[in-house]
């Protein structure tokens, strides 16, 4: 049988998974591939340090020269996290004549375009399965699968650790610091969550699916964003209360005047599969004009769900199907964008507010007065008696489809309003 | 641009499609093929019948030989149900060097093996993606994106026109016979919906799937199969008590004995994805030993989610892609299988059963004296009062976890009991 051989720089969590399934498993890619793969040299930074698996002699090394300068390693698989020197190495893996596969959505969504053009010019590939919500082929099926279809709408729960933390919250009713922490403690969130919890992470998924989409160019920072690190326990409280949960949602709209982008808490109907996303797990939604919905659910990180993205692409850049998707979807290319982002004033959603208010007659009709006004109507109201002897109440309100700039006017006015306490609260529904 | 000529065999719903699809939106395949697919040919029985499109000058044909004898036709949509002519026109299509893409799951239950090989042997290929759970790409994913794994198990609602049927009994409290009707009047059944009703079509689909997932060579007509069309309402409405949907599931579960096949109306616990899958809606859940449980829920039929999957297999057919796919995988080939089916006494799981007894006491200690003779443990039981006079009353049990081989040995033992009326029902459970 002909075997490939192949190479993994760095060996963290999800290295060593895809080590693990390489040297266990062969005989799988033997009968997938038709060949097998061959891990002919692993890069780690300290050859000294302890490892989880055992390799084979000879194949562990902290010279990527060893890889770059070996003829007959073909895939490499650069599963180093970050920006530098992730981008130095897929550069130098790229220019030795090596097809590369990664997991490193922060570095596609940063270095995406110089990476891909880099990689056409010198006829070689890069794979990235991995990048977006780990097991869930997402990226295969919305490049290939859904080929013949115009996608109008995706969306999706992309970040697992934020997902864990505010299942937590809602079903334990832990804090916010008290999830996270467990989140910590089982390996679902870093030491430093930041980039998970803030929406960054999301948003830079989001910004690889809306190329891979919608063919659209934007910058993961421009995406407006807002984690889970702001979200209150009262508003999954109340959400609760009017039949929808809060799930920090991913998405990408087509609208006529262009594509609508946001990563925010949302609220999602109970019974909705997409509000039933618990622990972990990470789920996309994608809507195409032939297909319809389809709805994808699965782990969307851990070691061996991203190991299997990562070597199911190894496998088909061995086999040569990575070649022709990369060579005929010129992802980031020098094209032109097919699709702009659109502003607010061509966005249109229901909204969840939570205003505190002071406890006296006339507050709601000053309120409802202020929405009208800006033609947004009202579709439920929640008013609670006020707790512990504060003169504020929350003042919780589902409105009907509203455009979002005309919500932002609303609230700045209402913002204002010596009876209302401090600054509203805005979350979005998802329709 | 590069064009690809392709023609289409059949002009039904979905060759209707897909020549809507390949005619108004050739924008679509030159931005994901980074090539035109032309249509060159359409290919039908009686030329001058009515079609809901028009198509361009000089591509009707009722001669087959216009695409077998065309040099220049290289990708061949072959969309013609049933097994004849569909095979002959499908040799040759092949013999004349055409790569065919099918939607034809009869044709490849039955006639795979044959066809496959006629393939390989000319150095054609076969795509048939849309052959199973319709714009579900579950081919895709199970043949290339899952393979670093063992799949471990696989279960799903392939036939959609069964899934309707028994959503509007359980949601509207339809007979059977009328949510037939429903059915065929709103396009989900056919005249006669025989095939889909009995469980035939979703053991195609799984014969397919199985073959992909586990390398099981089995042939549909071998897999032990039930349809709805023996399904009583009374069931559905226990079910619903204890707290479960009943749908009609196809399951292929990897055992250490090999590999258990089975289609039947199946109990599934409220609130898990599979039990929310309603209407004319497919759904497929795997678990593979890396990757974990991945769900996958769209529509499974219907002539545009179809059509997508076909135009996707034209597309990847077109680029090169599935002649890789289909080289590397050896389907069907004469390779030995991988795993064998195994029998009833290898498989276990939870049992529903229910059973018309006289309503006297003792009964219940008759039954669970001869189900505890077979080790089988009772987990539940509803017993309601005698209604309308008759002296039977529904006896219902839900087991713990039971082998298959001694349920059935404890239930042609209580139906020979005298305090038991008529053959007790026995469906499984989804654990």
């Amino acid at each position: 049988m002909q075997a490939t051989k192949v190479a993994i720089i760095g060996m963290g969590t999800v290295g060593t998974g895809v080590a693990r399934l390489l040297l266990d498993h062969g005989d799988r890619t033997a009968r997938h591939a038709g060949r097998t793969l061959w891990l002919e040299r692993v890069v780690v930074k300290r050859r000294d340090k302890g490892r989880a698996i055992d390799l084979p002699d000879g194949v562990l090394t902290d010279d990527l020269a060893e890889v770059t300068s070996h003829p007959a390693i073909r895939v490499v698989a650069q599963l180093i996290g970050g920006l530098e020197p992730a981008r130095t190495i897929t550069l130098r893996l790229l220019e030795s004549g090596k097809d590369v596969v990664t997991a490193n959505k922060a570095l596609l969504a940063e270095h995406g375009p110089e990476l891909f053009d880099r990689a056409r010019a010198l006829g070689r590939s890069i794979a990235f399965e991995a990048s977006v919500a780990g097991g869930i082929p997402i990226i295969t099926n919305i490049s290939q699968c859904f080929s013949a279809n115009q996608i109008e709408s995706l969306h999706g729960i992309l970040n697992g650790t934020s997902n864990f933390i505010m299942t937590r919250m809602e079903e334990r009713g832990a804090g916010y610091d008290d999830a996270v922490r467990e989140a910590q403690r089982l390996g679902y969130a870093e030491a430093d969550p930041t980039l998970d919890v803030d929406g960054s992470d999301a948003a830079q998924k989001l910004a690889i699916l809306a190329h891979l989409a919608f063919g659209a160019r934007v910058h993961w920072s421009d995406i407006p964003r807002r984690g889970i690190d702001t979200l209150d326990a009262a508003d999954m409280r109340y959400a609760r209360e009017l039949g929808y949960r809060i799930r920090l949602i991913a998405q990408a709209n087509l609208r006529s005047a262009g594509i609508e982008l946001l990563v925010s808490p949302t609220l999602v109907k109970m019974g909705r599969p997409m509000a039933e996303v618990r622990e972990a797990y990470n789920a996309v939604s994608v809507v195409g004009d032939a297909v319809g919905n389809l709805f994808f659910h699965g782990l969307g990180a851990g070691q061996m769900p991203t190991a299997s993205a990562v070597v199911a692409d190894m496998i088909d850049t061995a086999v040569g199907r990575t070649a022709i998707t990369f060579r005929t979807l010129e992802l980031w290319s020098r094209r032109e964008a097919r699709v702009r982002p659109c502003g607010p004033e061509h966005q249109w959603r229901r909204f969840y507010l939570r205003i505190n208010v002071v406890d006296r007659p006339g507050v709601l009709g000053e309120i409802a007065g202020i929405l009208g006004k800006h033609l947004i109507s009202i579709g439920s109201v929640i008013q609670h008696e006020s707790v512990g002897g504060t003169p504020y109440v929350p003042l919780v309100i589902m409105t009907d489809i509203a455009g979002e700039k005309n919500l932002q006017a609303a609230m700045s006015e209402i913002d204002r309003l010596t009876s209302v306490h401090s600054p509203g609260i805005v979350l979005r529904v998802l329709d």
